[in-house]
């Protein structure tokens, strides 16, 4: 038996989640960093057979794989006398870190 | 030497905790899940020589066990023309996930 | 390759990370005890090769060694009719936890 250690942003935190779970895995989600009011990471503790870490490897590569997204920033709130034209930034989001760890014991009560 | 990995309920973390300690077991409390006005979960990291396991899964067994309660739905505040009977509504509460791993070291700073 | 578990003070968490990335470890900050307006703990993941164990136990002794400092506490903030003489106290802060632990795997996605 493997204890499966998944760090992942929060914004893919949801969506793994939900996957993991679709795919009868039994998700134990620790706490987010940063806490009130700002975003951070959240911890997954999966409990699997050996045969079944790479299946949970693949779920967290395709939903939490870091990648480049495009955002375009707000127009600023006080007027400006020219034309505003908003450039789009391009940022990363995303990514995880995972551990696999042997476990002796797995419990539930 | 192991590391007992306990997740618990944030309501019998108190309770755990102050048995463990009772136990002269030493106890690190991670965080909890949910933050600020939210109730989630505590995990709780506790260093054990290996005879020493089943003893702490004893204690989560007895103070976090999964467990149906009965909660009495409070009145409503604004008023109603009837009688109000207000039902008690089963809920499980408590439960707790525990894996158990080997470890090479343990250190106090 | 192991996985150093390390939970240390909040004061003394910020130093230690820019220390162990100053030398070139990859560490995963997870989340705080206590939560909003509350101080806690900081546990930090770093997965490293077995001969790199050493080097952040080292690391992690000097910068989270449990220690006693002197606290002033500050002058009251209702005037008294005598002369206030604070007197400093002795508290322990910093200390940290580490378990050491094993690894099969190690991603980053
Ligand atoms: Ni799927
Ligand atoms: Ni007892
Ligand atoms: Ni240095």
């Amino acid at each position: 038996m493997k204890l499966v250690i998944a760090i992942v942003h929060d914004e893919d935190a949801k969506r793994l989640l939900e996957e993991l779970t679709e795919h009868q895995f039994r998700v134990t989600k620790l706490s987010t960093t940063g806490g009130f009011l700002k975003a951070g990471n959240t911890t997954m503790l999966v409990g699997v057979e050996n045969e079944e870490v790479e299946k949970v490897k693949e779920l967290i590569n395709e939903n939490c794989k870091s990648r480049k997204e495009l955002l375009t920033a707000p127009a600023p709130v006080s007027g400006t006398t020219g034309v505003f034209i908003p450039h789009p930034v391009e940022v990363t989001v995303g990514g995880a870190t995972v551990f696999v760890v042997d476990v002796d014991e797995y419990h539930k009560y």
